[in-house]
């Protein structure tokens, strides 16, 4: 009900200028799930010593990624318009370093290469977040827990 | 930083158990993003009269509605397990619904059907959280802004 | 010649009310044919002994349940409706079982868990017969050799 | 249990030499479904006068008659070997037709054009069955009810 | 011939450091090629007044606008390197215009726009042979006819 | 400028007949850089011992053929027409070996397999140069360097 009525005062001529459609939703979580089963699948990799688990997460997690990359592609190309890069003058700096992490973690089983693409995916989620994306993109509102509203 | 924390308390063996690689990742955000896209697409649908626009209105939503049906298989049949369907006995009726809907969502430009779209995927996001989906299957935990915290 | 006539003849209101376009035409041979692929790699993984070829088995297989696991979520909620689940009320159970089979078929070079697969399939094979699917959703009409034709 | 037999009497060889893991599993029927779905739209679309509906069927068509040329590709390149073009020498000239009167039907709403490709599938689906096809390549074996079965 | 000595003379560690597998293959003529495709359907949608025709280029058009979109994430993400960006200070903004002008030939059927697409993929096409691109990530060596090859 | 000349003074009506939007626009080159991709990770394979590189390789290069393949089945029977099959009566018989190669190179990590596979890539463009490719289906003229223009 809520969301409803949040979705009712966005502001409508913003969200028309930036999509395909366009249709005007968008959210970092698509890309940060993807980027999450990458770093599930290379943690439950190092957990096992089965030879055919193994292999399959090699190629499942080359698949998990590519979509991470997409989510992330879609991110920059489709939402972030030129208000937004004078707002966030790294904004090419980060979408281009997140997409080639998660290059990067197709290549590897490094855990800690799965982290820093969550940590990219995560500074893209604040762009969105300061430049209004929650309630001009989405009509649900969701907010991670135990995040300082204040500043949200 | 908490949610690493949430993660790291999480039921393992549990999670093992109900995905393909098995990853333990799911989310039903992913299918009410493509089932929000449904919505607003139909939106603008009914607000433009430019002829172009609308037809590419009718095969893009259809694209859509396909990747929301995708997302509800997911959770019906990689996410829920027998445990679950004892809690709720509803659960195959819901999910079967909600994938029906898809199609309705298809077929329509008729903004109530995709609401109810909405309504039967929230239904099923109440059912993976009251089955503690959120803390076992997602590294970051996320709450819907005026969710009763109490209840989740 | 005949196919057309027995086409001819099918109930079109029927058709008409369970697909997506609706063009009505559904056939479980599109996931037993991806479930026979899965049981013949499984098969020649263990006949062989080349490191590369056993590789490709394991990712090839992946493809193939996957596609098995997306026909049997169409037989489901595309083609199945309210009246066929009061005449087989394990319609949800037998179909959830044969998607959560895909799903382990992907995950072991076990013959048996194909084979389960397969039986599986073939139960909603059967549901499918029994509703009239055959002569409602398909043009031509086949018939598993042997079977006996009087139960049909 | 019958198909399990005839299985495992097929000639192993010949079915190693001609697919790409190889898995040995063909059937033009994987063709002819997505051909009846490109026909029974043609057929909804004529009865139809919903301007959505009919724009619906216009890019679904599209769709099913990219699978339907698909499927005949892979019998054209992995199914048929040298030897089978010997036994029917037009091999390449009905592929490459069925093919491209594929590519007809996503472009036309002509029924004849989808009775063609349905014509022209059953022609490879012949010379599948005149070269062993069924019993090399299936583990289920079918058969077009009221077909002369002293011929197949 | 001479392609496999170039090949062979083709700088090694630079290809191995900026590509997925790293394959080190690429090319702006996978971007131009659908686009000019967008191109040719946007001049054929106004030649034509066959309004099944036209519905068609309108969903079609979008698939390739599509596909173009995402080979210009490519090369943007997968062959651009730290080192070209400092060559090409612009190389962020060109590949952003180029991306976002892709969505815009979704969207309309006007005919310079899809010009200006193919322009902005000339540009990366252009920063991509200065910074050795067809050497070192070619095994072919191709150029535009009537080219000035002095400045290639 | 001059590739919107060549492209203006090029044969219409015979681009209208031979593709399926139809959008006219075909290139050899589609297929070749799948196919290049897929000779330099069989290249890297053999040069690397790291055993999570190797298994990316495999699964990566059987994408990439698969890639060759589809652009590979384009070109037949899209691109070639009747008029094409009476100048080079050995058409059928080249892409049918160019698609099997593409299959060949699915299975092996042998780099003759590969350049097999480029070679009758360039039989297809050999094909696809003679009967006017260039000019009536590219808006970019393209050549291989070192190529004899006069036999062009």
């Amino acid at each position: 009900m809520l969301s409803r009525v949040i979705e009712a005062l966005a502001p409508r001529r913003t969200v028309q200028a930036h999509c395909d459609i366009p249709c005007g939703v968008y959210d970092p979580q698509q890309a940060r799930i993807e980027a999450e089963s990458c770093y599930k699948i290379i943690q439950k990799y190092h957990e096992s010593d089965d030879d055919v688990f193994r292999k399959r997460c090699i190629h499942v997690k080359e698949e998990r990624a590519e979509l991470a990359k997409h989510h992330i592609d879609v991110m920059w190309h489709d939402y972030f318009k030129p208000e937004h890069l004078e707002k966030f003058p790294d904004l090419h700096e980060v979408c281009w370093k997140a997409a080639k992490q998660a290059s990067q973690v197709k290549r590897t089983v490094d855990l800690d290469a799965a982290q820093k693409l969550l940590d990219l995916i995560d500074r893209i989620d604040h762009m969105w977040r300061e430049t209004n994306g929650p309630a001009s993109t989405r009509m649900q509102q969701l907010e991670p827990v135990g995040a300082n509203k204040a500043t949200q």
